[in-house]
């Protein structure tokens, strides 16, 4: 029932299944490949984790840092697992925690140079690998994805979510 | 440079960003909140996790039950982790292990009666949650959307990743 060689999540399906059955099952496996390629080569690579990664991506233009609060919603993982990767990104010296000057107890996670300086080679590796992966699309195949998960997007906006752990 | 309200991981992204970054960070926050909300039913309407649904899902058709290896490639993880999903499964009665006769060593895992029918009915809700959530894509638009992602996966597949873990 799988027209792809793959025996993955998709194989559960029958003829008979859903279209949005048989749509989310791809999208999720789809997805899955992507990410798991993306964080075997950010791992061998530079010997960093994808959330580490995915971190300081949100840092590199916000030279104000982001509360831990913005952190969470834009890392789509909740408040506790974003202490743990920020802990470790600052024994690594590549963010800082700073207090916020009008309310002592509350702070902001800023990008520190070193952290500045390794983001950017691993950015520029993690964009070729992504334009790689994508290159069985073409440039208007790619667009019209985008058109049409932005739709998919925008109806599940309508009815968020919490935010989810990494486990 | 987001042009969905969410602030999540496509915040990042800035106009000039190629178009396969801006494609794979919509995949992805797309798929986390399919994900997520999947997730929070499942455990609020039958107390299960989502990996436990899966591999039923897997099992479901599989009279004769699926070896551990077969199961961790449907998966898509690796298999330490299915013996963690079997094992609370197994002591739920929802499966069981079977030795295989061929070779004492190995043993299958199948659905017992119980599972069948508690899948049964988390597989009917699911597929109904599934379609409420894509239906504001129209059956052509999930059709075309569905073909992409076999093109993308399909591209994926000719450098496959080894399999991921949970955590």
């Amino acid at each position: 029932m799988n027209d792809l060689a793959a025996p993955d999540l998709e194989h559960r399906l029958l003829a008979e299944d859903h279209t949005s059955l048989r749509l989310w099952l791809r999208l999720l496996t789809t997805t899955i490949r992507l990410e798991d390629t993306v964080r075997q080569r950010l791992r061998e690579g530079f010997g960093i984790t994808l959330p580490r990664f995915d971190l300081m991506a949100q840092l590199e233009r916000e030279p104000d840092g982001l509360t831990m609060g913005e952190l969470s919603r834009r890392m789509m993982v909740t408040g506790g697992n974003i202490t743990t990767i920020v802990d470790q990104l600052e024994k690594e010296n590549m963010v800082q925690r700073v207090v916020s000057p009008s309310d002592r107890r509350s702070y902001s996670v800023r990008m520190t140079a070193q952290g500045r300086a390794a983001f950017e080679t691993m950015a520029k590796a993690h964009e070729q690998w992504v334009i790689g992966l994508m290159s069985t699309l073409s440039e208007d195949q790619q667009l019209q994805l985008h058109t049409l998960l932005g739709l998919l997007k925008q109806g599940l906006l309508q009815d968020p979510p919490p935010p989810r752990g990494l486990t």
